[in-house]
């Protein structure tokens, strides 16, 4: 047990690094950026909170653990701002191969049933195709339009974004999720975009 | 539904202000004091990977739930470091009473039926009693634990703590809910108060 519990809090404490990767995004006060930790905090609430937007198909609490570890690998890539890349669909090829070999490094920390269960998990999330990971990440994409709602612009204002490209690089995605939720969110954004 | 969702993100919103609370225990690497957000999030990936040292009676998906909510009371009543107040087994009667407060308001903003149930999972947290809150309280006590070990003495060097002491605040908690994880790091601690 002993060997199995180094392993565990290798890990633990790994994660720890996290709470050092800053976002674009800024708290809903704007005084500072937010942290992957924190983030990753509130999109486990947004869940908890937010179950009832979910599909009937959706098992939150799987959810709430895609959230949990989603992004992990940015302890070794790095967050990279969705407007900042002009809204791509996808991340660059080197990107992918970069944070493949966070998990890879990250992942492999844990004892080997644990590590594989969740690098399977977060690459489902990556994946984007089941309904856990498509309303997981209507949620990661969600959170950070309410904090540019709230602290008046934000990653809007950094990378001069439209209404337009709002709707192209988020809400497309956010709706392929939550569709209902999308739409309240969308009526908030209306104030700031005329 | 709007009027739901205006609930929903009035308290998602307001959750955002515990990424500013902040807490006695630094980061891993000592670089800064850590978050009541961020903590919040450490512990419930600690619920998520250290499971297997929960009796079989502990829901594990309860207890992240409940890792999530726990110190959103602080918002408004702020952190009460256990080692600042001698490790008395319980908050001061006047903290009790603001944290009520606290919880009223902020699980209030929240439609009824979810606020009802998130303070009730939020009472069965603080009152320690149920396998699922005595795991999660062990997991809250263990993560402070930890940054300390790792950043050379953390809080522990702040208020001088002893290693008797170390075993009466937060030993026992701790060996309550999770008696074998409380072994191995009482070890690992060994080195730093000899």
């Amino acid at each position: 047990m002993t060997d199995r519990l180094d392993a565990q809090f290798a890990f633990l404490n790994e994660a720890d690094r996290l709470k050092s990767v800053l976002r674009a995004t800024t708290l809903v006060d704007g005084s500072r950026p937010e942290n992957s930790g924190e983030h990753s905090w509130h999109l486990a609430l947004y869940a908890l909170i937010l179950a009832d937007q979910a599909g009937p198909e959706v098992k939150i609490e799987r959810v709430i653990r895609m959230l949990l570890i989603h992004d992990l690998v940015e302890i070794d890539v790095g967050d990279v701002p969705i407007h900042s890349q002009n809204g791509q669909a996808h991340a660059s090829a080197a990107t992918q191969a970069a944070e493949s070999r966070a998990a890879d490094r990250i992942f492999g920390l844990l004892p080997k049933d644990l590590g594989t269960d969740l690098r399977a998990l977060w690459e489902e999330f990556e994946a984007a195709e089941s309904p856990d990971a498509r309303f997981a990440k209507s949620l990661d994409r969600v959170q950070p339009v309410m904090a540019n709602l709230m602290s008046g612009g934000g990653t809007w204002t950094t990378y001069s974004v439209t209404s337009d490209q709002l709707d192209a690089r988020v809400g497309v995605k956010i709706a392929h999720g939550a569709p209902a939720l999308w739409s309240w969110v969308r009526e908030k954004t209306r104030a700031y975009f005329t």
